[in-house]
């Protein structure tokens, strides 16, 4: 297996018919004034029938003998042709809870067995630009279960995932670093880091 | 002028020659593997030419006797069909920097007049799905300044925002009780709100 750089050969538009992940969708609507108006926005076409979610994030906190870190991962993401940080994230199958997929997702790209503490609103991610969203659930990760010893990630065949993990406190900073470095950041990460300094800027 | 709740009528599949605002990408790329595959996306149809971001948020803390405060706006959302909360935000104009940005869209959306601070890295906001970015800037408000006593905001005609703010302190709380009574959230804020949450829970 060659390992190389990955990259971006080629774009081109998409149609909906042709488009499998994702749809563009036009809304006829009446604002608050009473104006009939149109707006465009994307969609994914995968939530699951009588969801309201589209997927999680999970929030790994690992509490080391050095101190509190937070699980991340490394991903390239052809939109970007970047390789992004990220939080552990993924879709939520049908019939599952939130809890479920996190637990699930956590298990499949980085091999950590969890359990979850919490689970958040639901968050929408842009919008004004699309519909998607997304709850974040907090897990607590036992270090002393043997699977979370020896990792054993169960990642799909298109899935290159690097897992690693950062100080808690030192996030934003190491943010500003892996955008210098020429990483793309995750606003769902990032907005969360930035939530960290200020918390601590203005000691909250 | 009628004083309605703002809703949806209906919605269709939108073409990518009918519209105007988004589009979606098919992109080709070689993965780190060195097999082809393709990856499907959307995009906005505005960033600036030679722009490496599409807009700003913008984090405006009000420094009251009180305390802290963040300023913070309520919107219809078309793509939702809800009331969404949200950071004061915008596409950037060509030409414009980040800070002008920030400071431009705070301006026309709430009439308070800013200095901006610092700027984040870039943030990508749900980045399998699409390429959309933009930079968090943080702004300082002189509440001394006639114009930040006498507001007054310059909104689009299709614009109707509703502008507020609360506790610094609070913020992940009052995401918590804003879900229950029906908005939305916008993922950048409420993941700014788990950060100073998951700070303030730990210690940071």
């Amino acid at each position: 297996m060659s390992q190389g750089k990955a990259r971006v050969i080629s774009t081109e538009l998409l149609s909906n018919s042709e488009a499998e992940w994702k749809r563009l969708v036009k809304t006829t609507y009446i604002g608050q004034d009473g104006v009939t108006r149109t707006w465009e926005h994307a969609e994914r076409t995968t939530r699951p029938k009588g969801s309201d979610f589209d997927g999680v994030s999970v929030i790994a906190i690992l509490e080391k003998d050095t101190g509190r870190e937070i699980l991340l991962e490394k991903q390239y993401r052809p939109p970007l042709d970047k390789i992004c940080i990220e939080l552990p994230a993924g879709l939520v199958d049908k019939g599952e809870t939130a809890e479920q997929a996190a637990v699930r997702e956590l298990k499949e790209e980085t091999g950590y067995v969890a359990q979850a503490l919490t689970t958040s609103p639901i968050m929408f991610n842009d919008p004004g630009f699309c519909n998607t969203n997304f709850k974040v659930v907090e897990v607590s990760v036992d270090m002393s279960l043997p699977e979370n010893q020896n990792l054993k990630p169960e990642l799909e065949e298109n899935e290159f995932i690097e897992v690693f993990h950062v100080k808690l406190a030192d996030l934003w900073d190491e943010c500003v670093k892996w955008e210098a470095q020429g990483y793309a950041l995750d606003a769902r990460l990032a907005s969360f880091a930035k939530g960290i300094q200020i918390a601590k800027k203005y000691g909250l």
